[in-house]
């Protein structure tokens, strides 16, 4: 038996969120945006190999904005043995090798590649950023378990630190957040029923007829009437907002002796 | 006949890559950053409303990377009126109305939705990112033509502005780079062919035979390794150096007189 099949004595254990590690990290102010992306997603563990001092007044904080209040100050201090030999590590680079004739950045995987991959996994994983300018050195890169690069620009590929981190954790945000974990809400939106938007193109068909749209192009221009709102999925309020603008137009109340 | 369908005399337009709009920003590195999302990910046109002065020794520049060779020198200063009625506007804000009540800031796509649709719409369309705080007002957004929000904690769904349009302009990236236009080769991984990896697989097994792994226990042991090395799908240099090892713990040459 495996450590991952639960007897019916032991409760399931947790999914684990990937921790954040940030290596040599020369700019304070990229460590708070850093951590600011990571309380954006949903992460929580941030790991510093050689960070540099992060004054509370100063600019690492400055960036943080409400990560500040709990991922920033609970940031660990950590070695990168220690990184790599109590973390299943991968390491992002902006540049990989084009084959298999070098194994220090190739394969790689892109970081949505590896949110589809990582939430099956249950391990302590660390996802891992190097310096500014340089990034992660082939020495460092050579003692990490995978590669993961960002698919941008042939012409300038190269992230900023604190950039790259967002994105990576964006495409991540799946791990750390439930469906109904962001702040958005479920639905993007919410068309009208279908007898309501009929209301809408027969209220538009009276306007074509009281306005004398020629008749032998009514057809169409309802037709394309139909096209236009039915790819604008229209919500309630929308089409109501509409059937009174139509019928006024229409009916011209405002004309009456 | 529609303005889309070229003759055989009209060249086809080319897909417009949209605009990305700043309105009111009061970091100059702000701007930097942007500039150098726009430049990663293939962007060029930039346009600013009020924004903060930007010298050329400045924050803005220091932030731009490469962008500050053209997306930040090219950047035209426009006014908000000028832009609404421009360009087709989309306006990106972390709030979002929760339903149909409210027209201001709902219905709303994710970025993710934008990069689906955009591509297929051939029109002068600008992505337009707040001030930093507040991002863009009702009365701006009023005027926008659409909203785009990203998915993030419900917790903490505030991004920082430069992190926005980096994700953003992430997401949409298919609409400027060609498939063949980012850094990455085309191939995230080369499988070893199978028959190389079945040479592996046996010289396991030979492995397995010399060591006096119990008998009873190879079939099994013998399955494992092809599943670990199944989902790794190893290349051919990895495989190649594979056996060049198992071979020498197989028969250690070393240990010949």
């Amino acid at each position: 038996m495996t450590g991952t099949e639960p007897t019916a004595d032991e409760t399931p254990t947790t999914r684990s969120i990937p921790a954040v590690a940030v290596v040599d990290a020369q700019t304070p102010g990229n460590v708070g945006t850093i951590a600011r992306a990571m309380k954006n997603f949903g992460f929580e563990e941030l790991l510093l190999v050689d960070p540099p001092e992060l004054d509370p007044d100063g600019e690492a904080y400055g960036f943080a904005g409400h990560a500040r209040e709990d991922v920033l100050p609970n940031a660990q201090e950590i070695s990168f043995d220690e990184l790599v030999s109590s973390y299943h590590t991968i390491g992002c680079t902006a540049v990989t090798n084009e084959g298999d004739h070098n194994h220090v950045r190739f394969p790689f995987s892109t970081p949505r590649d590896l949110a589809q991959r990582l939430p099956t996994v249950d391990a302590d994983t660390a996802i891992v950023f190097g310096r500014e300018g340089v990034g992660l050195t082939n020495d460092e890169l050579a003692r990490i378990d995978e590669i993961c690069s960002i698919p941008a620009s042939a012409d300038y590929p190269v992230l900023n630190l604190g950039q790259a981190a967002t994105i990576t954790l964006y495409e991540l945000r799946e791990m750390t957040l439930s469906p109904a974990g962001t702040q958005l809400p479920d639905l993007e939106r919410v068309r009208a029923s279908q007898p309501l938007l009929e209301r809408l193109y027969d209220q538009w068909d009276e306007l074509l007829v009281e306005i004398n749209h020629p008749e032998e192009k009514r057809e169409k221009t309802a037709r394309m009437i139909r096209r236009v709102f039915g790819r604008a999925d229209p919500t309630t309020r929308e089409v109501n907002t509409f059937l009174g603008v139509l019928r006024r137009a229409t009916e011209r109340p405002d004309q009456e002796e």
